[in-house]
């Protein structure tokens, strides 16, 4: 069986960790979100394709949900005393390792998916990764900065700073207009039995994707089905409704699926808070959704291909 | 009064340390090699401005002489894991913080000698510290490599790497020829009541410096007065006979005083040892040379002014 999943960070890691449990035969391509990648002390760093690297390779710290385990800051701390920032991204002396490697690499002339192919050697996910682009993409966030007046911030920034304590005006995919997916994303979905999207962030993850002219149309025409991330009108994690907000969706099960579309949608999977949701042109079905251990969440995965198995 | 060393790693910065003791009041310039800096894992590393850097600014690892106090080498351990190297090469990670810092400001356009200067902002040396030049210097190797036949390797490649196990043919400063001294370099020079040679290799270190041109007619214009690194026919550190020999000058006090010649030495100091030493045109002076700590080393430094308040 052939899987494609639209994957962001925390919360597509695990579902794919759900999801390699439903189906431990099933031959899966991730196609990760670098919309909110960046460049921090002249290192690139890719924190959803990390995340699902880390996760899936066994060295994400558990209780965080991204970065290694055990880490220490020690280069960020001397960094720090040279007065070089900033101080508010975590990146811890391990992770360090895997941005030099990226950013040599890719000085070196590697593309993404081909640095993305070659850390994930070492971590051996037992998922193919790719980025959903070897352009650079970046979300930028246009907020109204009290004594600034209203300006376009990096994702991170708001994201991670601010934790998204100032209402966004609009959140933008810098760059997405013009980017080409990686090579292999677009075979990786005309190849696939079914695409999947993860309870992962709608605006910010799987929307960035999907922004890349050519992957919507790709995974339109085929059979996809969605986990829903809003559990009875709030995210199950994340900031997920200050996304929704500033593009003008509802916080709702009803309004995300409505969001992605019925052209794009065929089945989605809704929490039981959310039984009543109805969706015009999109199966909807409704079961426990908290990915509360691996076996909660290979359950719903297994929902979730058993829902598009009926729909193919 | 003004002094201007020239100084390559451990001993010059030993040596530099005495000097400060010495002469509290002195302005000391110090004039760095970078002929052994060397890039690795996308990062510029420059051993010796970073040993005078540590040493002078309380931040060295006093046992081995370079490298940061305190280290835990968990980046380079895992950028090992992603199978990238070198590993014979020891940087720990709060040296790589220097690096990144230094890497950065590099590529954002700044040259070694702003990046120099803001390095040192953090560690207050008490001198200043400029690097011979802006312009990239890289020492080479000539070696005649079994199963590899000739070939030029980098500097650090022979000398941590291979211990200089394998004779060196030559060994040259690639660059050098083009290379323009680094701003304040030659107006310091100038300026200085009395240039220092400290006890570092005369060839890899003194030797590179002199070789970008306009700095030894500078500093021959100058009272220059050198410190023996040989004491008995043999380096009192390091191995420097293994540099002297690629370039055919025996491994004595006399003999790296007459390769640095009359025309730019006025005075020499040499170990007890080497009492006899006698150098057509050159002061000699001899004395205890041993930098046990750092009285000693100031009653070497002590001398050597003096021999210089002498000539002038």
């Amino acid at each position: 069986m052939r899987i494609v999943a639209l994957a962001g960070g925390i919360g597509g890691a695990r579902f794919l960790r759900g999801l390699q449990a439903a189906e431990p035969a099933a031959e899966i391509t991730v196609i990760g979100n670098t919309g909110d990648d960046i460049s921090l002390f002249g290192l690139r760093v890719c924190p959803d394709l990390d995340t699902v690297m880390y996760t899936l390779g066994g060295g994400i710290n558990e209780e965080q949900g991204w970065g290694r385990e055990g880490e220490a800051f020690t280069v960020k701390e001397e960094l720090a005393a040279y007065g070089v920032g900033p101080s508010w991204f975590g990146l811890g002396d391990r992770d360090f390792a895997t941005h030099i490697v990226r950013t040599q690499m890719l000085a070196a002339g590697y593309p993404l998916s081909a640095v993305t192919e070659a850390l994930c050697d070492r971590w051996k996910p037992g998922v193919r990764l790719i980025p959903m682009s070897d352009d650079q993409v970046e979300t930028h966030v246009v907020v109204d900065d009290p004594g600034h007046g209203r300006r376009a911030i990096h994702f991170q920034e708001w994201w991670v700073r601010l934790r998204a304590s100032l209402p966004a005006v609009a959140i933008t995919p810098i760059g997405a207009d013009e980017a080409k997916p990686a090579p292999g994303v677009l075979e990786a979905v005309e190849a696939a039995d079914v695409v999947l999207l993860p309870p992962s962030n709608p605006v910010v993850s799987v929307g960035t994707i999907l922004a890349v002219p050519g992957i919507r149309a790709a995974v339109a025409a085929k059979t996809v089905v969605g986990v829903s991330p809003i559990i009875g009108g709030a995210p199950v994690r994340g900031m997920a409704d200050a996304c929704l907000t500033a593009i003008g969706v509802e916080t709702s099960a009803q309004a995300v699926a409505e969001h992605y579309g019925a052209d794009l949608l065929d089945g989605w999977l809704v929490d039981e808070a959310d039984a009543g949701v109805r969706v015009e042109g999109v199966e909807v079905r409704s079961r426990p959704l908290l990915m509360s251990d691996t076996d909660a969440t290979a359950a719903i995965a297994r929902a979730a291909l058993d829902l598009a198995g009926e729909l193919s």
